[in-house]
């Protein structure tokens, strides 16, 4: 079985996405810049989820022994973390979660020049890599919870057999997925997420997502 | 009562949602650049809505005789008709539903480098006018049908009475719609309609739209 690594995945998104995929029964690596907090975070999934499937490292071994790399680290860390994992990440595919948040204002969308960090995490990466963005827009308190989720993950990515992968993941995770198109079309979650954190403030709540409608019975 | 004109009102968004406003008992002038043809669209309106809310006139006099002006035409013709009426605009609240897309890519996500069309709206029509952006991921079929809709209408601005102004029109069209920030995050809405219309061939659909999940009960 595929191996899952997550960069940053002590982080509040990365921890929430590795508890679910431990809890579907798929193995999980923790990365962190600290080795001993990632110990720690896998010490937590093994407990809640009740078997040995995650494990921690420190990131750069995290990314050499992931299949599939997650990367959720923050925006302003992002290149700098990506060239450094780069050599790692080769022939693999990356799944890019960051959002380009500009604070302090983070519910207005200012997306890079070059269009979305998932673009940049490709120009990064080279062709060797297979980058597909996603979950850009989950409300990581609600991975904590067992309660059903009803918001979508759009899945975007220009390889449509990674992208396949990324969907099965997010299903895994307990999300209803969408192939959303090649990866340019990262801009549109990207810039989702400053307009959901408007709407959570505007609307007092914390969990404010999207779903699509229109497709099949919805 | 407001006047609601539609520039473009005779397209299939601009008259989908004049018909819908006339049936809610709003009146609307439909605006289009052969004034016979937007007479012979509001005499379509008036008699599917029952009413005689409906008139047609040239694009000129229906921003001239609009209390609230609605734009509803193709990205490659947004500027220069923006330009075209600002004369008529000035103190007016207009709400822009332009998508930019750029042929024949329309499935991938190509924003302007301003950011998106509504921000372009703003520069060219300057500080008189309060430019609201709302209506791109509507899906023009489903605003024929009487039956209930299920996506939702992103409606952002920096006014933020504008902007309810536009959330209040949009409901009267039978959407659920939300304050969604900042003009700049018309960059969202926008960026989201190239999504939609990968979702479309994707799965086969007419009426991919987007719903926002965690305010309230949904």
């Amino acid at each position: 079985m595929q191996t899952i690594s997550i960069i940053g995945g002590t982080g509040e998104l990365g921890g929430g996405l590795a508890m679910r995929w431990a809890k579907a029964g798929l193995p999980v690596i923790i990365g962190s810049r600290d080795a001993a907090r990632a110990a720690v975070a896998a010490a937590e999934i093994n407990q809640a989820a009740g078997n040995e499937l995650a494990r921690g490292m420190d990131n750069l071994a995290a990314a050499e022994a992931g299949d599939i790399v997650v990367l959720s680290v923050k925006f302003s860390h992002h290149k700098a973390t990506l060239e450094q994992l780069r050599p790692m990440l080769k022939g693999k595919i990356v799944v890019d979660t960051t959002v380009p948040l500009v604070p302090p204002k983070v519910t207005r969308v200012q997306l890079p020049p070059e269009g979305s960090a998932a673009v940049i995490a490709q120009q990064t990466l080279g062709e060797d890599c297979r980058v597909v963005s996603a979950f850009q827009n989950v409300s990581a308190g609600s991975l904590k919870h067992d309660t059903a989720i009803k918001s979508h993950v759009l899945v975007t990515g220009d390889d449509p057999e990674a992208r396949e992968a990324v969907v099965v993941l997010a299903e895994a995770a307990g999300y209803r997925a969408w192939h959303a198109g090649p990866l340019a079309n990262s801009a549109a979650s990207e810039a989702l997420t400053s307009l959901l954190i408007f709407l959570n403030k505007k609307y007092k709540t914390h969990h404010a997502g999207i779903a699509i409608t229109g497709i099949g019975d919805d």
